[in-house]
């Protein structure tokens, strides 16, 4: 079992031309200051008379805005190596002939190293926290304890072979052991029953036992695309959801990803069991899945978190991107503007991802006594001049690249255009190795 | 009359990781060469042997992309001034109570740094060449002749009231004589009649008649809300598309823009006719207008360019953003990936950009006799690699902030984070004060 490492974080003084918190909706604080201490906030609110004398770093930009980090709920970190490799091909080919053939050629190694290329692009766009479903979660591990990055992971259970699916099972408990609530916390883990299409009735119920005797959630994928819920419905009489719905999943915690294509009825199991979802709108328009109905699951009452999937169909892991598509799309498909306001849709981005990893109460409101996981951005660029509304700006107009510093746990992984924790130019090196290996 | 500035251009050798142009299809070119001798591209192809003396400026950046410049095919550029003021309303209550009365209260300098603004998000962001339609457009064009972007303007042109129409169009002959062909073709001039609602057909026929004397293009919004269909239907008898065929529009030169509703037998009509549209997702999808049909336009053969619309809708003038939503969105509500493919959309953004602008044959091809417009993209960052298809990169991958270089007609206009002919400090500073001004 890796050593749990106790990170030095710095007294920290920050003050800002905005700070945008949650409270019981969102604080927006011109002229904010935050004070970080053991990685913990212990204070946000108007800038105070305080002496900066006893703070470690004082950091004060009157052109920047504090929010807190963004949470990518739902990815396969190590697909990084797949990026462009194949684009616009049908589902199935795109699987069969490109996907899975690459996929069977990685080993331990490339995992780590496509994961910590993720987690440099995560953090450089202001993403400190991700949930990852993959396998060889060890290394992932790893690299996500290495770079400071918080994270969620689940291995990948496939149940269509039973011994195999025990496997995974025994892969998991191993990594639940090592790995769960690691480095202060800041490393998790799940089970990963990969969708009900690979994992049947009788393994899910073995991986849902796993997940209760553990005492972990579960992250799925579900109703992702038209044809899972017509073999879904042709095998099981009934769709995706209202089968795990029987099975008990909704039971317990649930992290289910996708999520497009729903009844009316399935919003409601979604809704009232209390599931969350990871809604990932670039990943289903690209690898034209569809459009989730996000407006009406929020109108449920619906935990709605948001996910880039993973690079090789996305094919980054831009968390502002997938806000901005959150927030764009319910507008267009329901021909109305006031759908999904800005405020939501940084909620689904921001505190509701933490949520739907079951971390922590209160983890990324940036409240006094929450752990400091929050990014400074760039406001001294042309798009965000004037400045009517800071809001309205980070949803509808900001970029990864205005995120100039990040933070987690009161330890600053990004700052200045460099990662202080990971060697790019070595990810770099070592993935143009890879992938030129792979496609041998 | 302003002087034709002759802008001095340096002789320039280029050589990139990656070239792209346009021959019959896109060129991808490895280990790429460049050279730029009065503005023009002399030289495009594999890296030669050629000696790097008698060049004025010399780039070699194995790990940047060049590719010609991104084209924002409609916006109301000053409109930057209303970003984010507000959003997620209602579209009548957001123009009547909202964007109308502060447009009312706009100055001629208001239009000249609003514009200069757009200018330099534009630019930062690849964009070499857009298409504005506003007001007191004499100012637009100084901010465009300054920057030394290239553009072409159109003063909109609203006939409800035939007194106030017919001074438009005095307006337009002034800005066509001032300005047509300006700064060595830089800066050209269309007719601007606003849409088929702002222009009933009487003072349609006068714009018609008028772009035929002058010999300019006109550009228009057509079919954008469901709302106009059916008002048009019921005023007409005939869909805005119908009724701009039957007036004899597109027997001319016609960038209509938006296009978003539209009947097979429309989508025949523009594409049949020529008349280029405009595509401009995102902001289609933020004021709730709905979803062009693209992909039918495209399969159709019509020629599709990519615009932002103004910043109060979008809230940016980001076009990779346009691109990528351009190449998504048919893919999803169609649940097709093959829908779109990336080659598709990067001609929208470039040379149909042009096209659709009725610049001179083969602009933005970056072909050897054709000017210089082009950007450079750094691709040393963690969202391009690895490097399987620079293509699909810039596509699905990319954003505006990787631009490093932009080049209009052979000028640098931007460059090692800098815009070399615009004081943005001076920029942000007036639109500040204006902002504050137009809220009081």
């Amino acid at each position: 079992m890796p050593e749990d490492v106790v990170f030095v974080t710095e007294k920290m003084l920050l003050r800002a031309g905005f700070v945008l918190a949650w409270e019981e909706g969102l604080k927006v604080i011109p002229d904010g200051e935050i004070t970080v201490e053991d990685g913990i906030v212990s204070y946000l609110g108007p800038r105070t008379g305080r002496s900066q004398e006893g703070f470690e770093r004082v950091i004060e930009k009157e052109n920047s805005l504090v929010m807190p980090g963004l949470v990518n709920a739902h990815t396969h970190a190590a697909m990084t190596l797949f990026r462009g490799y194949a684009d616009d091909m049908p589902l199935q080919e795109w699987l069969n002939d490109k996907i899975w053939p690459l996929e069977a050629k990685l080993d331990k190694k490339d995992i780590y190293w496509g994961t910590l290329l993720a987690i440099c692009e995560m953090i450089r766009g202001g993403t400190t926290c991700f949930a990852d479903m993959y396998f060889h979660m060890e290394e992932v591990a790893e690299a996500c304890s290495k770079s400071g990055i918080r994270a969620s992971l689940a291995w990948g259970l496939i149940g269509l072979d039973m011994i195999k699916g025990m496997a995974g099972l025994k892969e998991s408990k191993s990594l639940t052991r090592n790995w769960h609530n690691a480095d202060r916390g800041r490393i998790t883990v799940m089970l990963g029953p990969h969708a009900p299409y690979t994992c049947p009735p009788k393994y899910l119920r073995k991986v849902i036992d796993l997940a209760a005797e553990l005492d972990v959630p579960m992250h799925i994928h579900l109703a992702e695309t038209a044809v899972e819920v017509q073999e879904c419905r042709a095998e099981h009489g009934k769709t995706p959801v209202e089968l795990m719905n029987d099975l008990g999943l909704f039971d317990y915690k649930v992290l289910a990803a996708h999520c497009v294509h729903l009844s009316p009825t399935e919003i409601e199991i979604l809704a009232t069991k209390g599931a969350a979802v990871a809604h990932n709108p670039g990943s289903n328009l690209k690898l034209g899945s569809g459009i989730a109905p996000l407006w009406e699951l929020l109108q449920k009452g619906a935990l709605v978190s948001l996910g880039t999937d993973g690079a090789a169909s996305n094919n980054n892991l831009d968390m502002i991107e997938e806000l901005r598509l959150s927030a764009l799309l319910p507008k267009g498909i329901n021909c109305d503007p006031t759908a999904l306001p800005a405020e939501d849709a940084l909620k689904m981005a921001t505190i509701n991802g933490f949520q739907s990893l079951f971390l922590e109460k209160g983890l990324g409101s940036l409240q006094a006594g929450t752990a400091a996981d929050l990014v400074m951005i760039n406001l001294k660029k042309p798009h965000y001049f004037p400045l009517h509304n800071p809001l309205s700006h980070i949803v509808y107009s900001a970029a990864a690249a205005d995120v100039e510093m990040v933070m987690v746990g009161g330890r600053v992984l990004f700052e200045n255009g460099e990662l202080k924790t990971i060697d790019e130019e070595k990810v770099f090196f070592e993935v143009r190795q890879r992938s030129v290996r792979l496609l041998d």
